[in-house]
């Protein structure tokens, strides 16, 4: 089979912009109105988009008061509950969630996927995260967060201990003979017994294995311990390359980690994220975006921009170009990226910083056969088996990708025309992983 | 008004009763298919329950593999993923969901329960529990259980960090202008920076408060320190009386409670479990049963009816009657129950074995018109408020009482006829709690 690319949609926040609500014509409670992100949902099963991934925050973010009240995220459905809501009201469509192995239990979070698993018929993915926030830490009793290395080596063995509990049960352990009166074959039930450095599980999970076997496991990580786990453990990476050239190093970087531990290499689905903004021309689209661009507030968007150069812009002209700023060893990366956009682009001040305080990450900005031109490109160049779809603004943003960019897609062989199977392990074609303890 | 019953079905397992899989007729995986399940939920709303009750255990129960295998209830949905999808397909039937103290996180609770009213607009309520169950331990890194009373101090706590939670933003909080970009008032977000004995937990809760205010708390405790909980801040109590005049103590015992903290009588509705079994007749109802019971097996029922006991039945004669029992210290009331019921329905050792194997609890076996004979006595005698409807068997024994024993109860103007409101607190003539940060 000719390659062709995975669609998964960024939907927690439903757009990441930063002035996506205030868009004309957007939902400003796109977030946290049930109805809508139903629709949502719908409307991206019915484009055949493999998921729905949802990222999660254990906090209201510290922000400063002035972005805080613009801010419109700080309001959202926790993933569990929105993803079974979604289940109930949708057929085919992956629902991701984000879990976190720093501030939850490892029963619990086996139990919840696999309860997904099963009311979804098999359609859950857990993203691993290990919290790396401050503010979530004092939401659950701890002044300090942990080092992060302590975080990687407690989520390594939380999923040993999560995928064991999965496998508490043979696929065929519940019988449920009215007549003999047989519910279960006891044989056909593990007891994990797990005590290791971090943690201590007994088992068995009360519910029978997930219909996937496995939910499917997601990674975000690109740390090198993160890079490590995703090679290790995952079966789908969301990622954030700023380019085709960061996209490729890092797909073959992680790739190559999975051969080197043993994995089939197209065992692992590897989607950056992608903000895509579909216009009737290229000029069009960039339009779309400067106007969006525009709706983000100068006091945050500035703020965003001096990070990025390590360097305060407050006091920068706002309608110039950028001037001149001397050389710091401060993210010198982030620093040459700002130097080109604001070159390439002809930015000035305020434009930047609306932009890195808007949304500032990979972009496919252009109609969809352009679009679909640099996906192609990614997908042929090895930089990616696919895209986690940004929003700018919901509805029109996702309605101009489902009814424009994915039957261009889909003109040129590159996206499915109807889903081939039930589960997201079908659609992401990913074998069902064995039972460890029963054969 | 003149009083009427509040009705919520006790939905986790769908039956208590052990042999409810094997009844003629009955879904044998009644209790994990989420089809069979979203139309019970319909069903009950389409009768005007008040609400859909999970009870929750955080462990596959410790039993001997004889009752193991024979356990309909080892596979099961965790509460807030099945409620969750449940939300989706009902609009007005309360969801209540159990969630321990003991094992969980504050901010988690209340982050769920929160997403849950708002997806339900309206209609989730928190069952809290200690979590008594060692099994449950040892899921959670724990080889011993807490003690009871220190369990219930971290209760009560637990309970005031969650409903702190919840007001961590006024009603009014989220303004959402897109001209002036203004999407919330950070004057009107309440950080709680909660530190006492058992928990510190900084806050906000990174979601809007909820619909009602706060879920519906319920409470199930009948120890000492439980009633005391109920008391203090319980709406909804589900309890287990065996009688009436167990029922009228219990009822007395936890509205004096009330009283002596300041609280109004009427804020919290009792609702004793009431195992339901509608015939044509008395006598037709009285077969049902004993069919029921018969399904019991004899190995995991005469070891129910030893600990009933507090003596070895298993050597006694199955078809004989109960044999005369040395007197011991342990389980006098119980032991007097056994005796009486083997008396009053002159019943085998096999059917009483299979009687306490199968459920004990309060039951009302009969006609309609019986059962609401039964039912309004134990109103009028101020022994319930309504009641918690255990089912025999399903989808059977569900339809019976939603179909005929229901319009029973409306004829007689002992229940709703439609739902008067949209959320829980409505239906159970509950106020909305103000705010306590925020007036």
């Amino acid at each position: 089979m000719a390659k062709f690319l995975h669609l998964t949609a960024f939907m927690r926040p439903v757009s990441l912009h930063t002035g996506a609500w205030r868009y004309p014509g957007a939902f400003a409670d796109a977030n946290f109105n049930f109805a809508h992100i139903k629709s949502f949902a719908q409307k991206l099963e019915a484009a055949n988009f493999d998921a729905f991934f949802m990222a999660d925050h254990l906090a209201v973010l510290n922000m400063p008061v002035e972005a805080l009240k613009r801010s419109h995220t700080v309001t959202s459905f926790e993933p569990f509950t929105l993803l079974s809501a979604l289940a109930a009201v949708t057929e085919r469509i992956g629902l991701a969630a984000t879990a976190s192995t720093t501030y939850d239990e490892p029963y619990h979070i086996a139990r919840r996927f696999a309860s997904l698993d099963h009311i979804s018929n098999g359609r859950a993915a857990w993203n691993i995260v290990t919290t790396s926030n401050p503010d979530a830490a004092r939401n659950f009793g701890q002044d300090e967060h942990a080092e992060h290395g302590e975080r990687y080596k407690r989520a390594r063995e939380f999923y040993d201990v999560v995928t064991g509990l999965w496998d508490s049960f043979a696929d065929d352990a519940f019988i449920r003979d009215q007549e003999s009166g047989i519910f279960l074959d006891p044989a056909k039930m593990h007891v994990l017994a797990h005590k290791g450095d971090e943690l201590s599980v007994r088992g068995p999970l009360n519910i029978a294995r997930p219909v996937q076997g496995w939910p499917v496991i997601v990674q975000a990580g690109q740390s090198e311990p993160g890079r490590q786990l995703a090679a290790e453990t995952a079966e789908l990476v969301f990622c954030s390359p700023r380019d085709l050239a960061g996209g490729k190093a890092l797909y073959a970087d992680i790739k190559g980690r999975m051969a080197a531990v043993g994995r089939d290499r197209a065992h692992l689905k590897i989607l950056p994220a992608a903000f895509v903004v579909v216009g009737e021309t290229v000029e069009d689209a960039k339009a779309k975006r400067s106007k969006l661009d525009s709706l983000v507030h100068y006091d945050s968007a500035i703020a965003s921009l001096s990070i990025s150069l390590g360097h305060d812009a407050s006091g920068f002209d706002p309608d110039g170009p950028l001037p001149e700023i001397p050389e710091t060893n401060a993210s010198k990366s982030g620093r040459a990226q700002v130097l080109k956009l604001a070159a390439d682009e002809k930015l000035t001040v305020r434009q930047l910083a609306q932009r890195y305080g808007g949304y500032s990450g990979l972009a496919f900005v252009g109609t969809p056969q352009t679009i679909a031109d640099e996906m192609q490109a990614w997908l042929d160049e090895e930089a990616a088996d696919g895209f986690t779809v940004v929003f700018p603004y919901l509805p029109q943003g996702l309605d101009d990708v489902t009814q424009q960019l994915v039957p261009e897609l889909q003109r040129r062989g590159l996206f499915r025309r109807d889903y081939e199977g039930s589960t997201l392990r079908e659609h992401l074609g990913l074998p069902r992983p064995a039972n460890r303890f029963f054969s």
